[in-house]
């Protein structure tokens, strides 16, 4: 599975304020629109509310043989059989999901310094998302990460870093010429007019970043 | 494990409004009296915090020799290495449970009808809790059984059922002579002036119960 995995664009869902028809078909409208990988992030459900919705999105995500990542709960990944968990620095610590998992789940870390990227790295992590580079109104107590601070994690660890908070197609630029592997979305495809649309405008926008 | 697994004096833990020392300084009290069942059951820590404080008690129940269950957390208990897992109807199914858990480890269910109970035996739980008898502090929202439906229960599975919900010593009474395998405390024993001498108490009472 993990040879699979491309982080160019990461979207990561957000179900509040949905329903779940609705968020169903905009979670597939930006796997038509492109995305490469999809992360479940879901904080107010129960166990088994968690699993029922993992099992509709990974129906999604496997029609477009794109890996599902469940945030946080690796009861859910287990048990929903998804590609992957990504790992806050309130969430299991990424050495004792790798033991758990095993070696053919994609695990994910949110890192904030150098420490943190490379302790995740060392833990057995495949990517890293780094943030948030902007304000963002899906996490409103989070830190704000410096450019300058994701360029010396980019430099520091061998895998995948990927840039994420508050990023739309038109915030890009601040990330040119710093060896990110990808961009993590969330309201700029979920809550776009069209996220199919916002997916391969975001899409076309990225692999230009990606080039400078 | 499992054939160490004793119901009789069941105790679940309530971490709220308590500082950790005191937490803990109860839970092993609890131990120190007897009790031969621990169920940590957290509901608003991270996973991170969850992990932490389940690996302190276990420390203590694994000093008695005494199985710790983690609520709801299957992920938790995996990285905490606990004895086993209890399940409610919100959590994973049992059978999604053990297939990840395999048969080493304990798995508990609630079941409130014959036909929840019937169910999570078939799919492979180890034990049963049953309730709530009475009106609960812990859980305000429960519905409550009937102890004839808990006797129904305790004639239609193979494994131990355990009555649950408001119990403490001067409530065993309408228990009498139903199979019921042992009961579950809450604040009978964590909101004790002394944990311990309310285990030793709950558990001369629970004997003379299962007796009649």
């Amino acid at each position: 599975m993990k040879q699979n995995m491309d982080t160019t664009l990461y979207f990561i869902t957000d179900s509040t304020g949905f329903e779940k028809e609705e968020f169903l078909r905009r979670v597939e409208a930006a796997l038509c629109g492109g995305v490469t990988l999809v992360q479940l992030r879901e904080k107010e459900r129960t166990t088994r509310e968690y699993l029922a919705l993992a099992r509709e999105v990974h129906a999604l995500t496997q029609k477009y043989d794109v890996p599902l990542i469940i945030d946080d709960r690796l009861d859910v990944a287990l048990a929903a059989e998804t590609e992957g968990v990504h790992l806050g620095q309130s969430d299991l610590p990424v050495g004792i999901a790798r033991k758990i998992l095993g070696n053919d789940r994609i695990i994910g870390a949110t890192a904030k310094t150098v420490e943190q990227a490379t302790e995740a790295c060392e833990q057995g992590a495949d990517y890293l998302g780094v943030g948030a580079i902007y304000p963002t109104t899906t996490k409103v107590k989070t830190i704000l990460t410096s450019t300058d601070m994701l360029r010396k994690i980019c430099e520091a660890v061998p895998i995948p870093v990927n840039a994420i908070g508050g990023l739309n197609k038109d915030r890009l630029e601040v990330l040119a010429g710093i060896p990110i592997a990808g961009v993590c979305v969330v309201s700029a495809i979920m809550k776009a007019a069209d996220p199919k649309i916002a997916a391969e405008e975001l899409m076309e926008a990225t692999k230009q970043i990606l080039k400078k």
